[in-house]
């Protein structure tokens, strides 16, 4: 499959999990030194290979759709500011309920631990006390970029950055990882609201409790 | 793809969201001077284009279905209403339990700021106060007809009305943008009922901080 | 479609509506004098026509497949109690969370009043209140028989009995009624509970009221 | 269907139900004396049936995928054990956030009684308390295995065995039974959550009153 029906066919995906809805969010995939883009406004779940653009990785556009209507996502600048500061492969930009609800129940930073989901984000392991950056949301997608990139630059470890009362930036060193680090944090995300609603503290319950199972 | 095969598809597609269970709900497109329009009380996920209706703007049937049994969609009228006042191009009437739920969370306008997805309705920006009409509902769907056309008119930058306790009506200058927006609005009176149940207040933790992120 | 075939379709769709899980719930249809009915503890979402039984209305198998592992259905003589004592043409039985939660919230009757979804409940109109009776579940599926029974004919009007604790069943006059009401009181249910979460009750914002929208 | 093929398509279906997002979770299936298994860490809703791993029940590799970068699956000692403990045909591990979230409700044992999913236990009637019991996670999956067959062992009527923050196994003489429970556990987890939500407890409506459902 090439990368432009890639893009399509997790596009689609993305829709059906509630990440690309009122075609917001995208995902770009990098390939050597360009990058794979979905256009701007586009129905996510409707693309067609022919729509995608190609960039480099500073930006310029090497290749456009023949539809003169379609311009490249409003997300370019923050998906390159994480391929350069990052080296990823692929980024996605997802929308879900549960990563905007995820930013109303944290102030700078969204923290979680003791959640098997955690071991899904590279680097981390179960007991560790997973940390992702909270930016404070523009009137502009564009003007994002910056504090993204400060945010990157501030959480050297961190594979995303929310984005206050909008959704969140995931990355990864090609596109399977991407995906596989989104839905794990969407899950995190939902966890979190979910423990919220039904009173569950982090300290409640937990596993590392000394006492292991033992039998009765 | 016709336009009446594009209802059909679309309606599958709604029927997944949850706006037109139960044979409720609906979307209609013009074509010039014609509106192509599902019949009444079918099964929206599972209809085929030769089942559709052509009416004129002022709702007079051009062309119907074969089988005698069909009816035209009771919300006709509503939808010419739109269509009429607003010039728009297609109109979605959803039934979604967000729609619903959000009008018993407000009053007579259900209100919203500072969310990424207000950008999706056309005209607004993300710190913009969203708000959109909510009318009474009526016992026969027919009688909405002149408080809808009293709510466009009293609300001339609405691209939806709510009907408590029933549904929602957007539209927008094609099939493209009335389902953007159909979405952008259904994921905020979800999001609008999430942030009641977790007891996040509108004021909280507004991105409107003057402090922008800064590196730590 | 052969009946026996769309029986599996739309045991397919009621999987993914989450009503037939774990081979529980299921639908049958009735032709003429005969019942056409899925065997019990099979998987819904995965069955083939030739699975099918047929009997007669008062039970007696007709025709049955040729796998002798499949029995016919556990809610063989509910179905049978819905469709000679109301005449209908498909029964439908659900699992839903929303039913079974439902009948958490109320005590020997379900009642609702002023969503429009109601309207899809035949002879209601959108003020009426709708009065679903909820009967107790029992250890047996076929021992609900007679207090189903007893419920269909104390609430003449009903469409509908709640299980506690177990679910629903919706007939109707052929199968694309009992499917409509199926998704209306499917949704009422959910409907119920969101209310309650957020501490919206009957009464509140009601669109009873007099006041009917003015322009401004 | 291949086992491996039906792997692949169980796969997809649970991804679809949120039992494998992110790369976790898994299902295994039993023929005869071998265990055909899936790779670990691959986008489960995306693999093929050449990507299998046959394996001895003492969990020695018979055969494997020609592609390199793939390892067994990380649960292949979690899923022996029950396949030695309990003669399974089929295990099936989920990462579903309502088996995670009921972990956080209840201390050592998932405790339910009196809702009609029950019965889709083996063994297990409407009124009987079903009991899970819950282990403790740890960091690295295949240090469960102990106290996941000393959880087996304590408890020998059980079919499936919570693990506290991360998920649950299941499993049943053959991937039907397998798959019915884990459909079932699924929906009882999510309704513990729902009832505790809506504050209602077990006590409450109870269907083992003994006055039984008259006709008024």
């Amino acid at each position: 499959m090439s990368t432009s029906s890639l893009i399509c066919d997790l596009a689609r995906q993305f829709y059906d999990l509630g990440w690309v809805t009122g075609t917001g969010g995208g995902i770009c995939i990098r390939e050597g030194d360009r990058v794979i883009m979905a256009p701007s406004a586009v129905q996510k779940e409707r693309m067609s290979p022919e729509q995608m653009f190609t960039l480099s990785i500073d930006g310029t556009i090497i290749d456009r759709p023949s539809d003169p209507a379609l311009r490249p996502s409003e997300c370019s600048s923050l998906f390159l500011a994480a391929i350069r500061l990052r080296n990823a492969g692929a980024v996605i930009h997802s929308h879900s309920i549960h990563a905007t609800i995820a930013t109303l129940l944290f102030e700078r930073e969204f923290v979680i631990s003791d959640l098997e989901m955690i071991k899904g984000i590279e680097g981390m392991s179960y007991h560790d006390r997973l940390v992702v950056p909270i930016i404070d949301n523009t009137a502009q997608e564009c003007d994002l970029a910056e504090s993204l990139e400060a945010a990157i630059e501030a959480y050297p470890d961190t594979h995303a950055v929310l984005v206050r009362r909008h959704g969140v930036y995931v990355w990864g060193r090609d596109w399977v990882q991407a995906k596989t680090q989104a839905e794990c944090y969407d899950y995190l995300f939902r966890a979190a609201a979910e423990m919220r609603r039904l009173g569950v503290t982090d300290a409640s319950l937990s596993s590392r409790s000394t006492d292991s199972y033992v039998r009765r």
